[in-house]
């Protein structure tokens, strides 16, 4: 289905996924009276019943748009969404795998046998089979594989050779090409006997008799000029191109920057072979800060939300026992100071806060650098620049509410030297933190790393830390 | 500038800003210089070299995109920005505006004088001026909206009176309508007459004499039809369309869902009053992205990264305060167990370990829950059945690392006991932590506001006091 075949919904999304959900709702207390009860008769009652349920489950999720029904798949628990995915007619399978997720894909593709698997497989181009081998059942991708033409082969075989992150990974071979020494006329005449245009043709490629990219021609120009004029002297030369190992995250921000809808891939002599669409460059821009937002927290990508438990584990565990062991270190720090605390017991209450406004005022420092850094904005090169505003900030901050919240110390504890030490510590561990909410992403991008990379637990790592260290030295050394 | 025009860089983004800071930062040097020496000859040299430094600098800028220039000016600090703003020429000031953040326009702003803002304003369309017009000065949009003939001047009207996110404020109005009993070689040959198409152009609009949206013409099926054929027999009738007073992000929604490049706005009669297109939505959805980041950990999304001092802290104070209360709030909890402490001291250096897993773990599943209700695929209806999950995962999680974590505090104080009450600590404060974690986001919700605000504090705040409550009050009934 195109995108021109969309039908307006007449119920917002929500609605239709509370339909569904209700329809479900229904089939599954007819389910469970049916077990619950004996009796011929009763049973062919609640039988009739629970299939005209499933039967209008059906009908509504034939009238939805298969982006909706991966949508509505992607908002269910398991069984539900096994029970709507059993439902959804077998033609239409292949469409919809190609919109969810990977991990609601992966809970369906479970659900599904090799045959199955394979009459979906059968209507997708090149491109799409290549998403989705990666996925497939070992003998299942062979099988594909060998029912296709040569032509299509070469094409899976050459986006499965790059990264998922590369634009060869992420492209279509869905290109109207033409030579640049024809008519407009010529052109036009040409269009229409191909019967059916590929989705975002915004232009068409110029290639030369060696495939070789000369330029594009914009269907806009081609609808306003002359049809007696040649191709060559409409077209755009030298337009926006892309190289299949160029990084897809840039050419997702050239698509944004330049407005783009489509634009060619060549390879280094300058061939074309194949394309960029604006609707993969939208898919990779959600991700892209999706996974920004996940990984922070340190989350991997691929948790549903509906996931098991035992996947969920996975998903959390490696930075959960990071921070065990940085929570263990920052308990050690206090360790080294028990014997203040047991003089002075209001140092126990007080340092929490020492800690825990650094780790707000570093977490804010170091959102806005790895969102910076994810937009280009920043480079290693700005690292003093920006470390000067940072520390100008805390300062701030440190002296105002430090100033404060030692008032407040002095009034509770009735010690002014108290009061002092939490203003200074306070400012000293937002200094901190606001230089290394500067350096740690600005270190792991020299590494070659996510900036964005469980960045929340490690901020919060040296603002515990260093927090309970200046707090309880400070007192160390001029309470006691 | 259009989409067919951008030419293809020959070198990165990040390549030709680092030109233009080295460019800038010779021209300091020479000017520093310049300031520095004395004599006439000695000022003449160096005056030329500055000059010619500049003219450098601003053939680079010319040859550059509006889009690129706008990305450069967001990624130098506030003296230099101003430097490039100057050089580059004015009838491009109004394309740059458009593209820069709102953050990054201020300050440009700032640096124009009523004349040069008219001059810039006067090159855009309706729409545009629209998205301009709360930042302009009061006495500019006057004299703007004086020069305005009626039907921009209302357009104008129009969108101003939609809120920031509805589809009203960011249609725009280049629509190409066309009848619909007209033969489709009619419609080449008006299209050929308008010289020039609107970007964006996937689809005609079918309107009828009143105005009313009969259907659309995709370009795609004016290209493969005979054009012999009406547009009646070709159009689409039923497509996707908005009503201005929708919500943008619904429709950004749509747009990602059913691969749009353009689609109709109409009033509540049906008349078509406008379109949205790709590129408007594209940039929707990396702000919305953008501020559930900052959201989450406290900031406002109007800080850009060379902000001065004072607007960072202006950005940035709100939270921090809400914090400072909240570590209070905790800082309080321990202060009850003070009795506690000083009997037990290594009760102070284990409270923190409890308290920081339980609040990774807690950001974690609020992180996970933000993110599945932006993409709405939870909603309030799913809270019991998400608990259930979070709960489950948190007990394994608290049991296996508190159990760890117990045995370390075994070793190191040599009581089993204690050991015992931080395994139960840490299991108690995790669950705490997944039930606030689904509840938090799932409430704001319910009360209308984004479930994404301040969603870190608040996780850390209940699982800091909550935390320090249940450590030390078991510790308090079983250990001493």
């Amino acid at each position: 289905m195109t995108e021109v075949d969309a039908k307006k919904p007449q119920e917002s999304l929500q609605d239709r996924l509370a339909q569904v959900v209700e329809l479900l709702h229904r089939h599954k207390v007819v389910e469970d009276l049916t077990h619950r009860q004996e009796g011929q008769h009763q049973d062919l009652v609640e039988n009739l019943v629970h299939r005209q349920n499933l039967a209008e489950l059906q009908r509504k999720l034939d009238d939805l748009h298969p982006a909706d029904v991966a949508h509505i798949l992607e908002a269910l628990p398991l069984d539900d969404r096994l029970t709507v995915w059993q439902l959804v007619k077998a033609e239409r399978d292949g469409d919809i795998l190609l919109e969810v997720s990977d991990a609601v894909r992966e809970s369906l593709l479970a659900d599904m046998d090799d045959h199955e698997i394979l009459a979906a497989a059968k209507e997708m181009d090149a491109d799409e089979l290549a998403d989705l081998a990666s996925e497939l059942p070992r003998d299942v991708v062979h099988e594909l594989m060998e029912s296709l033409d040569a032509q299509q082969r070469e094409r899976v075989r050459s986006a499965l050779s790059y990264e998922e992150e590369q634009v060869g990974a992420l492209m279509d071979f869905e290109m109207v090409t033409i030579r640049e020494d024809v008519g407009l006329e010529v052109v036009l005449r040409y269009l229409r006997r191909l019967k059916e245009l590929p989705g975002h043709t915004d232009k068409l490629f110029v290639v030369d008799y060696d495939g070789v990219l000369k330029g594009v021609l914009p269907i806009k120009r081609l609808l306003v000029n002359d049809p007696e004029r040649l191709v060559s002297e409409v077209m755009a030369t030298d337009p926006v191109s892309f190289h299949p190992d160029e990084d897809a995250y840039d050419a997702a921000q050239a698509f944004e920057r330049y407005d783009l809808i489509s634009a060619p891939v060549v390879d280094k002599n300058g061939k074309l072979i194949g394309r960029l669409t604006i609707d993969e460059m939208v898919d990779l821009i959600r991700e892209e800060s999706e996974s920004e937002v996940l990984n922070m927290a340190g989350l991997r990508e691929e948790e549903d939300i509906f996931a098991s438990v035992w996947k969920s584990l996975r998903n959390r565990w490696a930075w959960l026992a990071i921070n065990l062991i940085t929570a263990f270190l920052a308990s050690r720090v206090i360790g080294l100071f028990e014997g203040s605390i047991e003089k002075l017991v209001a140092l126990a209450a007080l340092m929490p806060i020492v800690a825990g406004i650094g780790g707000n005022s570093g977490n804010q420092t170091i959102t806005m650098i790895v969102r910076a850094m994810a937009l280009d904005q920043v480079s290693t090169g700005n690292t003093s620049r920006l470390i000067r505003k940072e520390l100008g900030v805390s300062l701030i901050n440190g002296l105002v509410w430090g100033g404060v919240i030692g008032a407040v110390a002095f009034l509770l504890y009735d010690s002014w030297s108290l009061g002092v030490v939490m203003t200074a510590a306070m400012t000293l561990n937002l200094l901190l933190a606001a230089l290394m909410g500067v350096l740690i992403p600005m270190t792991l991008v020299r590494m070659g790393r996510d900036p964005a990379m469980g960045a929340s637990v490690m901020i919060t790592a040296v603002t515990d830390s260093g927090g309970f260290f200046i707090f309880l030295g400070l007192a160390s050394v001029f309470l006691l």
